[in-house]
């Protein structure tokens, strides 16, 4: 018994030592591919430059929808389609004003579903307050008729960017109808930034805890610094602020779908994508721009390679993360209800073209530990050494339901939230080999998924 | 016995522990000090913007100097002195003119050291090779008297940017000196660069195999395209160069050095340290203006937190990297010589201010598998996951021959070689929180090796 047992060792040690010696020539091709020939960057270059931002609902959506489908199928993928999606329809306006009388203008940007200011603006004292205990403390009463100005500093002793956003966005996220159900008229919300700058940072705001909606805006680090110097010399100086949002009815738009289909096992789906949409400022280059160029470069170099995935992987640009996730929603209802397609895993980037350091697991494949003591070595080789459990991303998310495994790309985090849904989102602060990088960790990722399963 | 083994076991088990615990509580609040209140940033920006480019000889390096002397002062470090260097003093001169006659002007970089051309230029046809084989192959008769362009394609993949300038960088070390001896009367090296860009990247060429000096430069890797089409198209094309480049008598500098006094043991001396000489285009933000503020962030934040090391924790800002080395060398004679000081450990950071990955290991430290697996699990939580064999950094290396373990802060490597040796080595390409995420894991490795020695 005993060397049958040797045997058996020896067999299933020598079998795992050969995949893994195929896996790793498999991921070095990858590599080389994309590193020397890789598309993803010039393809980046076109969607900030040639479309700029792309809010949902907006031209420059449709526009990154037609895009996206013309260098799909320019690229050979085996299928290319459109799934379409309602989406919010929602506008800045032309109109954002901010002053606070007395000392000068500040540089406001309303926060994505914020509604109008009265049509001459409306103007009140401001309340500064650090956090949600401060404001109430004060009281509704002090606070009712009065702007909120949440002056929450970022906390920088975070080790990664994304751990700050926790902590700081909840005054994005619901500060405004925090101060609403105070009686606040308005809200102001320093920047959820990592940076010390001038740009405002936007991004969605909800009233779904019934609150009222009040207008709502957010200034820049800078700009809460300097309101805040102001509010101590002159408690009582009043805000006028001017704003023209308004929220139009759902559109259609649509999710961008195509795929290389396996060989093997066509109808077994691994999900590679980022976001189409993105805020209304900049260029969405980071956010996310960066996460659909490298998910499209995943297909892109298994096609130039001519390999040919056992299992399906399929890239989908997913429409409207930023102010509804009804791409990620309808996706995700496709692949829970599908009777012919099973969606065994998702892997989203939609952290940044930055450099990769690791796969966010949001799923049971943090108990996997034989796949991951497989994958750990084969990846480190290339800087990627953390698989630690996290947020896989919001499109993928409704697709937990499907049973599918979700994971996130994790790049280096430490740039990302000073650029997050500002001005200064644009093309040039992606770096070429950084975001190579990720798009050839993706595409080792999706080719060890296909290739090895996930069981 | 074996109830005596197992106590043993449990009590260095728990001795361990207790030092691993002390020494995370420690690092986190290195971490926190430096992430909130940390000064290196704005450090770098009076160097870069006050200061500007240094290279050694110039007024701006004599500026620099004064510069750290009096910061490592107004920091209230221990002691603060300067160590005097006698230093190469070379200067690129106003004139750089390069022009392939009817097809236009060429920008061209003298690379340091160059010798001038004759004062009313040179003038000759163009060799293009891609390698050193190449060039042999034509051999000396056809390249007599022309000038050489070689045009070597940096590997874009390699996993690690310095890995790049491992393969490509001969082609600027040598080249020039290898074309003189096969009778070229000057050179043109693509740059040695990771970015498709219009920078051309200087840096130090030598003449010490025996061929005689010859005028050389480099061309921004666009411009290298640019060239090697006109030269397609028009083989015979004369290029002229025009270079008054002038090397004069070596001139008196100075290493910067300050130090935190070890309590303990004062004489066991822990360097850490970077070069404050930089090349004399851009502003030599990260090479290596933040290695410099990086090192006097160590020491600015022991004192700030009222830390007091065991041993001494020494800062120099290193003189004359670039184009000699004799800061490094004159500080190594100092350490080798020394009767009262043992150098025991140097940690150099001259790879960027970039995300920290790691720290190279360039001396026998890497057989101490204790130490290193005590290290490790406490800097991953900081996202610092390489220990591996490396460089450790040019200035600090002439103590190896004092004993000393040699180590080099290992930063996210993707970015550093698009910028290297260029006017685009400037302050807005440093980030704030990589770089004091830098200067934290410089602090903590060296607090680390200052409380647990190297023993």
């Amino acid at each position: 018994m005993k060397s049958v047992f040797l045997i058996f060792l020896a067999t299933s040690f020598s079998v795992n030592v050969f995949s893994q010696n195929e896996d790793s020539i498999a991921f070095r091709k990858i590599f080389d591919e994309i590193m020397l020939n890789g598309e993803a960057y010039d393809l980046l270059h076109d969607l900030c430059k040639g479309v700029g931002h792309r809010l949902s609902g907006s031209p420059q959506a449709d526009m990154a929808v037609r895009w996206g489908e013309a260098e799909m199928k320019a690229a050979g993928f085996d299928k290319v389609w459109l799934q379409e999606v309602m989406v919010p329809h929602w506008e800045r306006g032309q109109k954002e004003y901010g002053e606070l009388l007395g000392h000068g203008q500040f540089d406001i940007l309303a926060l994505g579903g914020s509604i109008a200011t009265p049509q001459g603006g409306l103007t009140a004292e401001v309340v500064e307050v650090s956090d949600f205990e401060e404001m109430k403390k004060l009281g509704a009463d002090f606070i009712k008729g009065k702007i909120v100005f949440f002056n929450h500093i970022f906390p920088q002793n975070v080790i990664g960017g994304f751990d700050g956003y926790g902590e700081a966005g909840p005054y994005r996220w619901y500060g405004p109808e925090e101060a609403s159900k105070m009686g606040a008229i308005a809200s102001i919300t320093r920047s959820v930034s990592s940076a010390y700058d001038e740009f405002p940072h936007t991004g969605t705001t909800s009233f779904r805890r019934g609150g009222e909606p009040i207008p709502c805006v957010a200034i820049s680090t800078m700009g809460a610094e300097e309101l805040s110097a102001a509010l101590k010399k002159d408690p009582k100086a009043k805000f006028r602020m001017l704003l023209n949002c308004k929220k139009f009815p759902d559109v259609k738009s649509y999710n961008v779908i195509g795929e290389i289909t396996g060989s093997e096992f066509p109808n077994e789906i691994i999900v590679v994508g980022g976001h189409l949409d993105s805020w209304d400022v900049g260029e969405g280059a980071h956010d996310d721009g960066a996460g659909c160029v490298q998910s499209m470069e995943v297909i892109r170099t298994l096609k130039a390679l001519n390999m040919k995935p056992k299992r399906t992987i399929r890239c989908i640009l997913f429409m409207n993360e930023e102010n509804g996730n009804m791409g990620g929603k309808t996706y995700g209802a496709y692949a829970v209800n599908s009777k012919t397609e099973k969606h065994i895993a998702a892997l989203e980037s939609d952290a940044g073209g930055f450099s990769p350091r690791g796969i966010s697991i949001d799923s049971a494949f943090q108990y996997n530990s034989k796949a991951l003591n497989t994958i750990r070595p084969l990846f480190l080789t290339y800087g990627v050494y953390d698989f630690s459990v996290g947020h896989g991303g919001t499109d993928i998310g409704p697709m937990a339901e499907a049973g599918t495994l979700l994971f996130g790309l994790r790049p280096d985090s430490q740039r990302y939230m000073d650029l997050h849904h500002t001005a200064n989102d644009t093309f040039d602060k992606v770096n070429k080999r950084e975001l190579h990088m990720g798009a050839s960790v993706m595409a080792m990722y999706c080719w060890w998924l296909s290739e090895n399963g996930v069981e």
